[in-house]
């Protein structure tokens, strides 16, 4: 299942990240404690709408950009997730889903990285 | 402040009525109680990451999808809420910030709606 706090964690803590902000200044700018907004970032805790503002406003971001950002990781985890479930196919029925070809690559180094490699995904 | 659950419940709802489904049924679907679904359509509840999924599972969108939709309507809102932040600054400061003219329409018809209007945001 992929988790929306997990990727909403991700492109919280690499917003803070680029701006080369510390956990505790951002923490501390959005009246959030350092414990929580370390758990947000990691996905381990839903940030309420209330919460999320406040980090937008202390990261001076706007939601609908970070929102775009989190859209944009979702779209990438799920394309993960159905080629892990398509790899997973008994193999008798594989030849038959696999029509996408790539040209100028032998079929042995064609590789589909499963979901845990490829993206922050947890499997259900 | 712009909530994200008002947001996304307005997403949720439009998506499960361009279907024609009711709640109780996508409730049903979804394994939530017609009560709970209900409140996440009305932005009164924060939907965790496993009830979103469950959701979009019932509805048969991607969550990348849904959240798109999001996005763009926070960008509304933020559009909705930095003319009424514009409407509000007091009258001698005004003309310096009306750089933006409509062509064709007499100044006293250009009216830019409070976000109540325009779009469902809570004021801070």
């Amino acid at each position: 299942m992929i988790l929306l706090r997990r990727l909403l964690g991700d492109v919280l803590r690499r917003q803070r990240q680029r701006q080369g902000r510390t956990l505790r200044e951002v923490s501390s700018s959005a009246r959030v404690s350092l414990g929580y907004l370390s758990e947000v970032e990691r996905g381990q805790k839903e940030a309420s709408s209330e919460l999320l503002s406040a980090i937008c406003d202390a990261l001076d971001v706007r939601m609908s950009e970070l929102m775009r950002e989190v859209s944009d990781e979702l779209a990438l985890a799920e394309l993960a997730q159905s080629a892990a479930a398509t790899e997973s196919v008994p193999a008798p029925v594989r030849p038959m889903l696999g029509s996408v070809s790539v040209t100028g690559v032998p079929p042995e180094r064609v590789t589909i990285k499963a979901p845990a490699e490829a993206v922050d995904v947890v499997a259900a």
